[in-house]
Order: C-alpha cells, then sequence, then structure tokens
C-alpha cells in the first residue's frame, strides 16, 4: 500500500491524498460504505461501483467468519472473488462485534472467547488467528484485534483494556509480519489507537500505535455512546500525534457534520452504518438537511426524491411514493434510500476534496454543517 | 383496447397475439410480474423494464387502496405516475385479497365489508366502488368484483358464489359504462369466470361471461388448492367457450409448467407470485429445472448462478454467494433471487411465442416441461 498527500489544507489540518492498492486506487478522505455480511445491504455490487462510485468497501471478520464461514470464502478465492467486487476491501478484525453482538464473550490474556449470535456455537478469536482469518478473507486492508471500550468506561479499565489492546498488536504484528498474502496481492495491516474518552490513554496509545511503524493508523473506542465534543476532543489529539504521512482512519463515524468535522482534524477514512441502517429506516441525507420519509408531509409530495442528488433514484422516484414504500416495509423503500444515501455520502466526500483543493474547504466546511444539519 | 391474433398453433389451442393499450403493446401469451402495493418486490422500476423486459405489471386494489390510500395515488395523476412506470398495468378488484388477507368479512348483495389487515380500519367494497377506484388508480386493465370460491367448496355454496360475481358483473359493466377514464387514456374491464371445479358451473359461468361482450375475460377460483389436473380440467372447459377473438387471463397461475400447460389451452395472460415470493425463499427456475439454493450442495459451488440466464445476476454471483445471501436473509439475496426468476418467466414466454410462431409448440412443450419440473 502507498499513501500521498496531495493537497493540505492552509486552515485545519485536512488534506486531500490517494491511497494505493494492488485493487486500484482510493482517493482521501473517503467514505467505506460497511457490506457486513458480503453486502453493503440492498444494493448490488454494480451500483455500489457505477451509481454509489464506491472506492472501498468494508467486510466484517466476524459476520463472515460465522457465514458463510472463512473456509468457503477461502476456496473461492477470497472475499474479493467470492462477492464479486474488484475494487479495494478492508476488514475489521472482529473486535467491536464480539462486544457488541456475541453472547458470553470471556476475554483473557491470550484472545476472546464468545459464542455466534447465530447459533450459540463456540469460538476462540486471537490476535494472530485473526491476522490469519483477515490473510484468507484477502482484504487489502487488514485490522489489529483490539479491545473497545464502551462508554462510560471508568480511567482504571480504560488502561487496562488499552494495554492489553497493546500487547494484542505487538502479537498481530508479529504475525502479519510471519506471514503473507494468499492471493498474490499485497495486504496492509491498521493498528487501532484506544484509550476511551482520557487525554492521556490516548495520548500513549497513539504515540505506541506510531512506533509500531505500520503503514496507516486507526482511531478506535470513539462513537460509542460519549458526547460529540469528546469525541472530537480525541480525535484531534489523536490526529495531532498520528504521523501526517500516512492514512488515518476514524472508525465507526458518522454523520455528514461528524465526517465535516473530522476531515478537519486530519482524518483520511470514514465507515459507518448511518446511511445504509438510518436509510432503511426513512431517514435520507440530501444537500439541504435530512428529511424523515416517515412523516406526514411528505405524503402527498410528488417533488422528485432530490433535485441536486447524484443517482437515478432521485429522479426517477417521488417522496411521496417513497414515503409509501418505507411505511410499508417493502424492500424497494430499502433499496432506494440506500442508493440515495451512499450516492450522498461519497458525492459529500468528493466535495470535500474538491474544497480543500480549492483551498476554501474551513469556511465551505462551517456553512455545510449547519446546512446538513438542518430537518426539512 | 385491441386484440389482434398474429399466430394460431395448428396442434393445441395456442395463440401469439398482441394487446394494445393506450401505454403500449403487449406480445401474448405473456407473464404479468406482480406489484402488490406499487412495486414488484425487490426490483427498480429501470430493471423491470431493461432488464426483465416487463410488458405489463399487476396492482393490488386492495392493498393500494389501504396503502398509501387512493387519493394520494390519484393527487399523484394515476398509479403509472405514482411509481413512474409508463408500460400497461393491470389492477385486480380486491376481491381475492378480502377472502385471503382481511379480517372480519361479511359479504351480503350489496358488497364485501372487511376490516383491514394492516391497522383494522372498517371498509366496503362494492361492484360500483371497485370501479371507482380502479377508475382513480388508472389501470389499462381493470377487473371486476368476484367472490373467489376457496377449496373445497361444495356444489352449492360454488353455485350460489357464481351467481353472485355474476350480478355484481352486471353491476359492475353498468359502472364501468357510465364512467370514463380520469385520465385522457383507454381503461378495459375484464369479467371473471368462476364455478369452482364444476363442469357445468365453469360452462354456465364461461357463458354469461362471454354474452357481456367484453374487451377480453378472465378465469378466476383456481390455483387455490385443487389437484392440478381438476385446474387444467376447467380451463380447458372455459376456454372452449370463451370467444377466440378476445384475450383470456388466468388469474394466479403458475409454475412454469403450468403455464406452459395452459398456453396450450389457449390462455394468453398469467401473473402469480410464484417467481417473486418463491425467488425471495431461495427457489430459482432456470432452464435446466428448479434450484433450492439454500442446499447444501450449492454452499462450495463457485460456478455462476445460471449460465444460460438473460440476467446480469446469472453472470454476476455465483450459486454460493447467493446461497449464502438467502440463508443469512440479506436484501441482495431477494434482489438477486427476484431479477433471476423473473428474467426466467418472461424468456420463458418469449419462447413460447417463438415455438408458436415456428409451429414447433406442442413437441417443444411437452419435452420443456418435464426439463423445468426437474430438480438440480
Amino acid at each position: 500500500m502507498k499513501f500521498e498527500i496531495l493537497k493540505e489544507d492552509k486552515e485545519t489540518r485536512a488534506r486531500v491524498g490517494k491511497i494505493l492498492t494492488d485493487h486500484g486506487e482510493i482517493s482521501t478522505p473517503i467514505f467505506i460504505p460497511v457490506g457486513t455480511t458480503g453486502t453493503v445491504k440492498a444494493v448490488h455490487q454494480k451500483e455500489l461501483e457505477n451509481d454509489i462510485k464506491a472506492q472501498i468497501i468494508l467486510g466484517n471478520t466476524y459476520h463472515l467468519f460465522l457465514r458463510p464461514g472463512i473456509d468457503v470464502i477461502y476456496q473461492s478465492g477470497g472475499l474479493h472473488r467470492f462477492i464479486n467486487w474488484n475494487k479495494p476491501i478492508i476488514t475489521d478484525s472482529g473486535g467491536y462485534q464480539i462486544f457488541s453482538l456475541a453472547a458470553n464473550r470471556k476475554l483473557n490474556e491470550e484472545g476472546a472467547y464468545f459464542n455466534s449470535h447465530i447459533d450459540g456455537s463456540k469460538h476462540f478469536f486471537t490476535p494472530e488467528n485473526t491476522v490469519d482469518i483477515q490473510r484468507k478473507l484477502g482484504a487489502d486492508i487488514m485490522m489489529a484485534l483490539d479491545e473497545c471500550t464502551p462508554y462510560p468506561c471508568n480511567y482504571d479499565d480504560a488502561r487496562q483494556s488499552m494495554e492489553l489492546t497493546h500487547r494484542w498488536l505487538e502479537r498481530g504484528i508479529k504475525q502479519y509480519t510471519a506471514t503473507k498474502s494468499l492471493y498474490g496481492y499485497d495486504q496492509t495491516f491498521f493498528p487501532i489507537v484506544q484509550g476511551s474518552v482520557y487525554k492521556d490513554l490516548r495520548v500513549g496509545s497513539a504515540e505506541i500505535v506510531t512506533s509500531s511503524n505500520m503503514e496507516g493508523y486507526a482511531i478506535g473506542g470513539l462513537s460509542v455512546g460519549e458526547p460529540v465534543g469528546k469525541m472530537y476532543e480525541m480525535t484531534e489529539i489523536v490526529t495531532g500525534i498520528l504521523p501526517a504521512g500516512k492514512p488515518r482512519y476514524l472508525m465507526g463515524v458518522g454523520t455528514p457534520a461528524n465526517i465535516l468535522e473530522s476531515v478537519s482534524m486530519g482524518i483520511d477514512m470514514f465507515d459507518c452504518v448511518i446511511p445504509t441502517r438510518n436509510g432503511r429506516n426513512g431517514m435520507l441525507f440530501t444537500s439541504e438537511g435530512t428529511i424523515n420519509i416517515k412523516n406526514l408531509k411528505w405524503k402527498s409530495d410528488f417533488t422528485v426524491l432530490d433535485e441536486n442528488g447524484t443517482s437515478f433514484v432521485d429522479e426517477h422516484y417521488t417522496k411521496a411514493y417513497l414515503r409509501h414504500l418505507i411505511i410499508s416495509q417493502e424492500i424497494l423503500g430499502a433499496q432506494i434510500a440506500t442508493l440515495h444515501n451512499l450516492c450522498f455520502y461519497l458525492w459529500l466526500m468528493e466535495e470535500i476534496r474538491k474544497k480543500i483543493y480549492e483551498g476554501s474547504f474551513s469556511h465551505w466546511k462551517n456553512m455545510t454543517i449547519k446546512k446538513l444539519s438542518s430537518r426539512l
């Protein structure tokens, strides 16, 4: 993997860059649609490529490990081939899902025991075997196994958890270094900064992670329920320490406003279920603000979905029709809202890159956050 | 509406024709995808048009009446505009859904009382107001309100029900004749032959329906649980009486084999939820037979979905991947299976028309039924 900074904003830490992987180029800042089980819910792969113009998608190791199982994906030639997606893929390590989804999880120095949320079967993830699993998945970017602290989390627990994450990181890197790609293309490995909402822990974690000298770094344990101000505070501290020359990935974030703020702090990569999950529930993001399509006010609104939208659904369908579909829980409602929201998110990232290039990012960002945060 | 017969098969009653509506031409025999609530579940309208090549779709009056409500659709300019589908639409009268879905239904000479299956609200359908509702929906082909008998149904009940349907038909035609299209294009009105599985009732019903001299006729009350032999027997009796010069529509039928047999008896139009509903449950129809994609045998089958398929999904996705999606209840699984099955059904109708043209229908039909009925 190669990362190149093409333009730096003068007033903020925002920058435009490009990540080069063996599956192609990623323009940063970028948003990564979440493809949990090997599908970005409710969209075809060709829509991801041609309509949404996704440059990279995310797969969840925990989900794929349980279903269809790593062997099936390995036999098929890796996740790219299994799902027929030839652009870059990032996989997480499963840590987050163990703590948010699995039953009977039990942690020790060695790793994490858990029961499948699907059939109760018992499994054990370690820093080493999550590298092996991600080797089989064949992600272009693999993630270290971490413990993601909940919010709130007291200082001692946060410190101990972070220290475990650091020891796991060391083991993960060792396994990563000792193994190689199974499919002939390059795979990189990102450590994750933890430390909950404690400044000194975040500083210490960012320093340790930086010293690992990997090709990119992630910030985890944020957007887990803490006040948004805390999230920005921690992000700003960490991006002040992580080296400028490597991509920074803020995991699980966020709303359009969160993304704009975090870009200004020097974040390059984002993933989040908000555009897809909230879309399925009828929340639309537009350049004029958010729409709750279930609202009665749209019942007889026969104007197109979004006259400034970039997707075919924006002009093919009306607000009243989408409202009807979402209220009736029709699959097409999920398809339309997902396509719209992901197109909006990817369009927003393109605008961000443009504004940084033009040198007008900071001013535009403040205006845009205000606009995007209004409710239509 | 105009109907023209272009070619008649010499060995069977099968024929190729074309129906002309103000929303375009329909080649018969044709299959009509079911768009219950104003959406053919899990496919975009542009996929219906460009991939599936649907020539006409069906909307359910009962569903649309309850949600979004007829006024919303009327305000939008009719169902075509509400859902953005500019080809022909047929709507049923709601009779079937009142008897299969609604609660507390109560029938009298005047019409049918029922409670919504969604919110329990009380409603009343009559032969007259179902014409008015379908005028507002703006379907190219509207259906008469009928009582659809269940199976089994004793002779006296079947006769009384059929007689009520005939009296309702007379009132429906009166209302149809006394009203006109609200949107400037032509709407036609099909009566429905009833009579359960009793030959003399079917004969009588077919004669009465024929004497109404409408532009096309439907056969209802079949494919409701009776043995398939009974269905064919009744269909053959009725198509022997309905005039050759008008299209014949067999409601709610069926499997590919049912369609092939019924075409040979002179049926021109079919609608059925089998390709869509069974698709969502993992059943695929192919030219080599049916596939239950949930079956373990497809777990590691990385061949394309259907090498003879006509849809992009057939070459984009593998059997193992679709199996994973359907088992994981992913929306994309429903999207892929629906697209595949509808493409197959529409392809089958095209093949049927070709074979009738070529004069090889009868022989081909018998071979094809055998092949399509096998399980892969």
